[in-house]
């Protein structure tokens, strides 16, 4: 266009607070749509909704920030729809800060995170090929079509039609751009946590190979680089040798933040967590992808953790399965039925000041859609808070306390 | 108890304006839990929910009173819960004025009123005994189990577990207090519209026997008479003979207001309507069950009816049918892909303030409850912002100009 451009990152962390002896900080992620509060908690929009809540409930849930998908988006409603509403943000109304996942997640491997066969396919000339079932996160259904890999991307049929796709992290990163989230996540392969050494390392190498394309896509644009910032993805499965040559790798690109793979097993990632985040640049921000459970979500504080994101909320919260600091709970429990407390009485949301166990879980036991959404409502408040109330820890010094107390409590 | 007790009416219409030539009136109906504004469109709410609504959306939506269903709620959480709670409005978190219907409509004959077999049974030493289908309203299977009606009342089986139940008039009213409404309503009975003159008299002349035994146990409960109004049922079906047999007998009972029944066959109903109400007391609440398509409300206003109750903005926002000024449109139509107007450029709601009808279809096309909730938001809005329009022309005078108007563009 001939006009120069200012090189300011669009994403920056502000470190408010540290802890000494600990990598646990307190920060504001600044983005073109408002700052972060951090740490805190990423709700899951995967589809540009929060399962069951609306934007307008946000406000009183306390969300500061949603992460959706580039996988889902792309073929729903085509990432062309989202961009002429303005992006994933006006689209969903939503006026905050927003972040998109690569798809690289989706694309390779939603059967093989939960412990479905994964088929490998030793293709003639590309020995690096892999095959994996790919099926809906939200389907019950594997439809039995494959994923192609090498080196170049993934070709794979859609889980609505059959039909066929291919992604490359240019083409990821177009969508992201699409999309227009704030913060934009680089295309990584993605293998079952069982597999064995070699494939781990093979297929972290080829997540670094996109790292770098989808980092030279992204800066290559000019008007999205502006307006979003990138995140690389450290992969390496379960093996810390991995992990802590993936963190290295990543660490000398020029990414705005770091996002951290392997949800679907995080007992091995979270005892790595902290060697990981010591080698990241520490002025970066780091977001945990998949993590919400609270006594892990004060293991990734500890580590350096600035933003979680996880579906537990939503997911738990349509099976009637509800938060409190005393732990969990299931409405549909008998104890439930004459209760007329809230689901927790020390809770802020709007469900908790308004209605009580007996009513929730009457709605469960009716099959009405209003009790999985006030279940939600709830739990997605539980997590937001926890987030703040950490932020406040840190912020006085007091972390560490709070953490014990509180675990001594839900535990 | 021994001390006094003062007669005043829980329930009582004050006629703010009334309409030279014509039924219309608008009205302030006095209840214990606050004045309806009438004409008023009051949501269903048989489960102590409106479908995907939760009370803390009602504000928004203008939702002035909600009906629920004792014989719902009796099967579950069944009447000593909802009452423990403190009535059906503390239940579900509703400050409002609340009604309950009695229960006579879905003990009965929900599978008849649809069109379903009625297989009837001729006792041999109770020839007024009929058995009809019942199923659940909500299923779209029917469980085949039988409601045996006799004289005294109705054996039925549940829905939910086929275990057997049996209503009588003084049960209902009984559970109606229990689950404690502003308004409540006499058992009645209800068969097929299709059903010949002579059965139709049979259950007219029952449903009166039971409306007197429903006034007699309510006024008997002096506590619960001074806390709720009980409306009596004009039934009849679709013989105008019958209708205004039954408009005069019931016209001669001491209820506090009265309901119409026949929701199933409306055209039938609403020709009548004009010379029912003229028979009924002027000075008491008139309520047209289940009938709430914009273009019958101003059929029913004019005929002199003060409130509607109708599933249509649920069931029709559940299948991404919305009501507009233009008319209805179906959110999936491809024309909506790309359209980023709201539902209706003419509406208050909140839907329509935040979201596009590109978004709300890409709900429904990815199958995400939250566009049945939006679409069901916006058309209880668009239902109750239509009885306060009508409610302020009926004010100003201006009734047959504004409906006139409203269906030149909506029709």
């Amino acid at each position: 266009m001939g006009y120069s451009r200012t090189v300011t990152r669009p994403i920056s962390l502000e470190i408010q607070k540290e802890l000494p002896g600990s990598l646990a900080r307190a920060g504001l992620l600044h983005t073109p749509h408002g700052d972060i509060k951090t740490p805190a908690f990423v709700a899951v929009a995967t589809k540009a909704t929060t399962k069951g809540l609306g934007t307008f409930m946000y406000e009183d849930m306390g969300i500061q920030t949603i992460i959706a998908n580039a996988y889902h988006l792309y073929l729903t409603p085509g990432e062309k729809i989202v961009e002429k509403a303005g992006g994933v943000g006006k689209f969903m109304a939503f006026d905050g800060p927003t972040m998109t996942d690569s798809g690289g997640f989706q694309v390779f491997s939603l059967g093989v995170g939960f412990g479905k066969q994964v088929s490998k396919i030793a293709a003639e000339d590309k020995p690096q090929v892999a095959a994996v079932a790919v099926y809906s996160e939200e389907s019950t259904t594997e439809h039995g079509k494959l994923a192609i890999v090498d080196d170049d991307g993934v070709s794979f049929t859609s889980h609505h039609d059959g039909s066929l796709h291919r992604f490359t992290p240019e083409r990821s990163i177009e969508i992201q751009h699409a999309l227009g989230a704030d913060i934009i996540f680089a295309f990584d392969e993605f293998i079952a946590p069982t597999e064995p050494h070699a494939e781990q390392k093979d297929s972290m190498e080829r997540t670094h190979r996109w790292a770098k394309r989808s980092l030279a896509a992204h800066r290559q644009n000019l008007d999205a680089n502006a307006r979003q910032g990138i995140y690389g993805i450290v992969q390496g499965g379960r093996y810390e040798d991995l992990r802590m040559e993936s963190a290295h790798t990543l660490a000398e690109m020029d990414f705005d933040g770091y996002g951290i793979g392997g949800s679907f097993n995080k007992n091995d990632i979270l005892g790595i967590l902290e060697k990981v985040n010591a080698v990241l640049p520490k002025e970066k921000p780091r977001h945990l992808l998949g993590i919400g459970e609270p006594e892990d979500v004060f293991i990734g504080v500890a580590a350096g953790i600035d933003t979680f994101d996880c579906v537990l909320p939503t997911r738990n919260g349509r099976n009637a399965t509800v938060f409190t600091y005393d732990g969990k709970l299931n409405l549909e429990n008998a104890e439930c039925t004459e209760d007329q407390r809230p689901i927790d009485p020390d809770c802020d949301c709007f469900v908790c000041k308004k209605y009580s166990r007996s009513y929730i879980r009457h709605l469960f036991k009716s099959g009405e859609m209003l009790g999985g959404i006030l279940a939600s409502a709830h739990n997605m408040r539980f997590l937001t808070r926890l987030t703040e109330n950490i932020r406040d820890s840190i912020l006085e010094g007091r972390f560490e306390k709070y953490r014990d107390a509180f675990l001594a409590r839900y535990l």
